[in-house]
């Protein structure tokens, strides 16, 4: 069943005629010609002198196995496209692919648009040609720089995630996605199959999936390939779907084969839609979306045999099938027939341009696949209609007070923004949307459902948009897919387990900064993160859960698109969730907490905070704008929390110490302005810092990280960070705190021991400390709570004649 | 569907008599009383007194919901396990049932024999409900402490993998695999499903997966609980298995239908292995092996409502049920009357322990799934047989020469390795085996494979035992599996998408750094990861290829357990190697690439070299064993090249410059000794790179690790790292280098812009380096490749006259 020598379908009919026939299968070998060419060749393009050494490259790099299947695929639906007037957009897994997906591109004119060097005739083949991976060219993938594509296929895994994100609220849409059969071995693809539970086929458009088998992976068969048929069927069925296989390898039997289940499944596609959408039930049944198994040789149309060994149909085919076809004649003899084979004299003019049988075969315009603005989102974008995030400030009388669970407040915010944008804005996330608080989203619509309800389900509705699966990679992916063309979203996630995308995350600031370089590509939303649930409030699930280090992944991507927020209160988080919504081209990171914890800000002295992104609390500190004898700085709600306590206890010893408190919400403005955007110059670093005095910093994550983005600064040398150093389990949330030693005693004691002047006269205080600790240790074992002061602790303004006066 | 009212089941049948009857429920009950009293109660365990507000913890943590499906498992198991004398461990996916596990292994007396203070007694008991979810005693989850384990459960997804890496070369081993239907919407499960193809019946064991339906997740339902039966099924047999269902909540129907599905599935697994075993066949047939899915309420006989509102069978019962049962008198009658619903009179003898009827339900001894060895794998480690590392060298006769694919060197190792242990090792790989250079193990065994094979396939074979599927997630699996049941091996990866499985290493991590703390727990075989094809080698494949941030990653989690080696050439490889495969309890990461690439040190050297894990290479430098001007580091292989064709460049301009070559293997040694037990002494960091000379270090990865790892050393302000700062595309190799300034110009213009005595003298030099890189990216752009003397270059002794003596 693997090499499929006889075509086989699940549906019959022979739809092409003469003409159709011969059109599709001259686009086919035009791009399948093409990509060869760029693989191969860096002159002579159109073979129109002998294949010479010279017209090799020295280096031959790319991949050619899987790039007919996907030329074959794109000549198909091309004419399903002008038959329909389909809006359709090509989703390609297998981002080996890339040359075919150029080749495309420049068969339909796309190519020499965006590109106007490479123009669509000899000179602009011979360019094409020879800029594929090659120094300054453009890269062996399907990548930014492929006009189509909203999906690199580099790591591979995502390719339905994406097509579902970009069906979404895109009712006219048809998502063709291939899946590599190495692809759907990952464990991301095994479960975005379940993508069609979320889909409204009222509301949303449609994607159709279509594993491509072609049997062979790196070095290995695929696993999908090599079972029985009737397992990879029940198995497709089992996913939802009613299957369409295409098996074979003759061209002309499988154009007709595979033409005639396009049509099938186009058909299927519209009838749902037209059913469910002249329904006038409120919610539509998850119809058995169609699918189609493609199941066609590697390296399809390649040489059969090069060096006595199977090429095509055999995993050979996976990169450059063959090499050193500069130097060794045979190879290069094999690859002018190859390329001949194709006879590109019939499908090139006298100037290089596709002739006409070729050109005729893709759509006009936007309809052109690599033309159409959903791969290129930023050019559908629209600003979302923003409450004003004020309206929705805490009050905050006396600073360093209250029990305001942060994120809930977000939610408040986060529910009118859905309600007025109720086609362009989702939430995503993994089942912990309400357990991260933003259940008040809920008011103005459900979680997404598109299976069996039951009366006790909480606001289930096909129509919804809370996105929740348990599946961090199928939400990312859904995601990345929503914003790549053209739209907002937000992700909330518990902070450990968001290392399960870290390399999803890899690749979309990969793209982001690659798509800031090319100015055909137009800004889409940012991909925001909200990280709550997070290392100090593991406390009730244990260690598994504690882990702060995504911060640390994020800001080894390129500074240009990554931004970290560490919002301490409600007011501070509103308004950094505002300028993220609102902004372009980055990934935010925003962690904040979801316990009722103090507050900080008014919500005119938090937007001032977090716009500054870093600033004095003068209300906290201890200094009256004199020069401190030591900083106190501090990131994160908990450990402002403990950092301000840490003050309260030393304003108690030591009347006369001088302290400043800095608070630290982007905490990109440590680094230096050099480094990053937000950089702080070292002038302002040294003057909330100081040139010589100790800081002690208190950091929501790995400390470490607060010394890799400051060790360039004057008073590196004091700064001394406490942070999450990896201890951890089941226990209170101020004992978490003690046993990473960022809690308030060892704070407080912290300064004791860098103020040198505190030396001779800190005896008894540095002891009173730790007899608190031990108090608390023996409390926390005998009752299994925090000592109620702890609890309870709330910031006491040192004058208690002027308690109002939080001025920043 | 979703509501079992209904008692039904594919399996018909009766098969317990009355007191098996009894016994099953009566263990059931037990540990579900000992759950439900580990949750809330903290005195009063056996409610011989009134529950009164001081028995009942002041804070409720742990989860319910899964835990009474996960106990009525562990009943039927044990009686299997008694009636056929199986060896059986218990891998829970469900992590949050931890006090399901902890009580049956109180149960079983286990839990007193590792933790004597816990006698099975009513004080024991008392202190089991005391220490569940309280400060200074055990986690919620199913844990490290919780004995029986190999799995936490914590992240979920990794039930299966976990499951079939323990059942491989364990051919009397039956894994009984607990997959919850939250679990099962993540993507590593979801496609660790086909982990089946990978598994040879007369050489591994037998996994029996148990798909868990309890219908719902935190706050959403299962997408697997609410599809049509027929459409699960479906899924269940394309994956490869045949599903039994038992559906329902009536206690005795239950146990009845239960045990008679159980009891089919283990003669099915009986019979496909002695059919197997049996057979002369050189290969074994992929059989369908069973499998079991239990549709049961949430909250299984827990209360029916609370406050008005549905709690068993609802997602309101996924962690503590209700609140409040110390201060709220309604409460605490409801919890009063469910703890009393188990009879506990009845279950538990005077003295607290459990009743003969309870006691008489458990296997005895190593058979207690509680107590197996395989769920404490150290118990049954046995070192690898090692052939002598020293045999595979490679001839050095002049350093810095050569042509050697590295990996290549150590996949012949490798293979010796792998012929000496063809029990107990294995190399797992997202097929990339032979990618990674590692082919020569096929000589001595195949690529496991138990799915259709084909005449062109390479070395497929059922027991093979080098371990490919395309998921990251599910070779991560296995091979933890593997380990944590007392077995050795080697993941190999593409360094860029290890990222695939950062969240896994997380949890290994975190589980190793736990156990090291529990006396019972034996040391496993470290976990090794050969990252290859690395960074700087992705010249071809592009920029989503590229992240060496893996490094970054590990190096956060606690220093007892990370370790990251960075060997320069193939010799130094093999000595890691041998070392990194010898060790416990370590995750080991060695980064090595696979290209042609030059050769520095003999055997000898490069095992003094790393065992030292750092040093300085005199016949590189020119300092002669004076003081240096400067001191040229690097770590890994490219930077390694980098930095001494720099060195080359200014021995040429700078003769009389003294240049010292530091080079590092082990990457922990640069962090001081209080931070991690590999740290070099302040002192002897000082004496290797200097207090005060200036240093430029080529750094395989992102540069500011090298700063976060030396912050604190005394010459730091000093420090100048070259590394990879995110700019990368399809190009030639050198090319990568330049784009990130790390290449040998760069460099040495670094070393020039930092020796004071050469800023007078140096500008000549400078323009003819900067000159030497223009010229190299004309070259590159034109030709596509890199200029003959960059790629041809290799080390020239600066003395022609004494050319072999590499001394280090």
């Amino acid at each position: 069943m693997s090499r499929p020598d006889r075509t086989t379908s699940t549906i019959s009919g022979r739809p092409l005629g003469k003409t159709e026939l011969r059109r599709i299968d001259a686009w086919w070998r035009a791009a399948n010609y093409l990509s060869v060419g760029q693989i191969y060749l860096m002159g002579n393009p159109l073979l129109r002198e002998p294949l010479a050494p010279e017209h090799v490259k020295p280096r031959l790099l790319g991949h050619w196995g899987t790039t007919p299947g996907l030329n074959f695929l794109y000549a198909h639906l091309n004419r399903a496209i002008m038959a329909r007037d389909l809006d359709t957009i090509y989703v390609i897994g297998p981002g080996h692919g890339g040359p075919g997906l150029v080749a495309s591109a420049w068969l339909e004119g796309t190519y020499s648009e965006v590109y106007p060097d490479i123009t669509r005739d000899a000179d602009g083949m011979r360019k094409l040609f020879h800029q594929f991976s090659f120094p300054g060219g453009i890269p062996s993938h399907v990548a930014p720089e492929t006009p189509g594509s909203i999906h690199e296929g580099g790591e591979l895994g995502y390719a339905l995630s994406h097509a579902y994100g970009a069906a979404f609220d895109n009712p006219d849409l048809v998502v063709a996605a291939v899946v590599g059969d190495g692809e759907a071995e990952t464990g991301p693809l095994a479960t975005s199959w379940h993508s069609n539970k979320f889909l409204d086929p009222r509301r949303d458009g449609a994607v159709l999936p279509i594993l491509h088998l072609n049997g062979y992976k790196i070095a290995n068969p695929t696993v999908l390939a090599r079972i029985p048929e009737s397992e990879l069927l029940s198995l497709l069925r089992g996913y939802g779907h009613t299957p369409y296989v295409v098996s074979g390898s003759d061209p002309a039997e499988m154009h007709q084969a595979f033409a005639a289940t396009l049509d099938h499944c186009l058909d299927e596609i519209r009838d749902i839609q037209q059913e469910a959408r002249g329904s006038r039930r409120k919610t539509a049944a998850r119809p058995p979306w169609p699918m189609i198994v493609l199941r066609s040789p590697k390296g399809w149309t390649g040489p059969k045999e090069v060096d006595g060994k199977r090429m095509e149909g055999s995993w050979r085919s996976h990169q450059v099938p063959f090499a050193d076809a500069r130097g060794n004649d045979a190879h290069r003899a094999v690859l002018d027939g190859w390329l001949r084979s194709y006879k590109p004299e019939e499908l090139f003019g006298a100037d290089g341009a596709p002739v006409p049988d070729v050109a005729e075969l893709h759509p006009a315009g936007d309809r052109r696949m690599s033309a159409n603005p959903h791969a290129n989102g930023g050019l559908l974008l629209r600003d979302l209609r923003m409450p004003d995030f004020r309206d929705y400030a805490v009050e905050v009388a006396v600073p360093g007070t209250g029990a305001v669970e942060s994120t809930r407040v977000l939610g408040t915010f986060l529910r009118d923004v859905m309600a007025a944008n109720m086609t362009s804005f989702r939430l995503f996330s993994p089942d912990e949307n309400s357990s991260n608080r933003l259940q008040d989203v809920l008011e103005v619509t459900d979680r997404t459902w598109n299976a069996e309800t039951l009366p006790d389900d909480d606001h289930l509705g096909v129509d919804g948009r809370i996105m929740e699966i348990l599946s961090e990679h199928t939400v990312e992916g859904w995601l990345e897919g929503y914003l790549l063309t053209g739209r907002h979203g937000l992700f909330s996630c518990y902070e450990a387990f968001i290392h399960v995308v870290d390399s999803m995350f890899n690749q979309h600031a990969k793209w982001l900064k690659v798509t800031n370089g090319i100015p055909w590509r137009r800004p889409v939303a940012s991909l925001n993160y909200l990280l709550t649930s997070h290392v100090w409030r593991q406390d009730h699930n244990g260690f598994s859960h504690q882990d702060p280090g995504f911060i640390d992944h994020v800001v080894n991507k390129k500074a240009g698109v990554i931004r970290v927020y560490l919002p301490a209160d409600a007011n501070t988080l509103l308004s950094v969730a505002d300028h993220c919504l609102r902004s372009r081209q980055y990934v935010n990171v925003i962690v904040a907490g979801k316990q009722p914890a103090l507050q900080y800000l008014t919500m005119d002295q938090a937007v001032v905070h977090a716009t500054k992104g870093i600033g004095i609390w003068d209300w906290a500190g201890t200094d009256h704008g004199q020069e401190p004898d030591v900083v106190v700085g501090c990131a994160g709600d908990v450990p402002t929390m403990e950092a301000l306590a840490a003050v309260a206890l030393l304003r108690d010893f030591f009347p006369d110490l001088r302290i400043r408190f800095v608070n630290v919400v982007d905490l990109m403005r440590l680094q230096s302005e050099r480094e990053h955007p937000h950089g702080l110059s070292d002038a302002d670093f040294d003057s909330l810092f100081t040139k010589d005095k100790p800081v002690i910093f208190a950091y929501h994550g790995y400390p470490w990280l607060i010394h890799r983005l400051t060790y360039k600064r004057t008073n590196h040398r004091n700064l001394h960070v406490r942070g999450y150093k990896e201890e951890g389990t089941t226990t209170t949330p101020f004992d978490m705190a003690v046993m990473n030693q960022i809690d308030r005693f060892n704070l407080a004691m912290d300064v004791i021991d860098r103020v040198d002047r505190l030396q001779a006269t800190s005896g008894s205080a540095r002891e009173a400390l730790k007899n608190k600790l031990i108090e608390h240790r023996i409390h926390v074992r005998a009752h299994g709570e925090d000592l109620p002061e702890i609890r309870e602790w709330q910031w006491q303004p040192a004058d208690p004649a002027d308690p109002a006066d939080p001025a920043e």
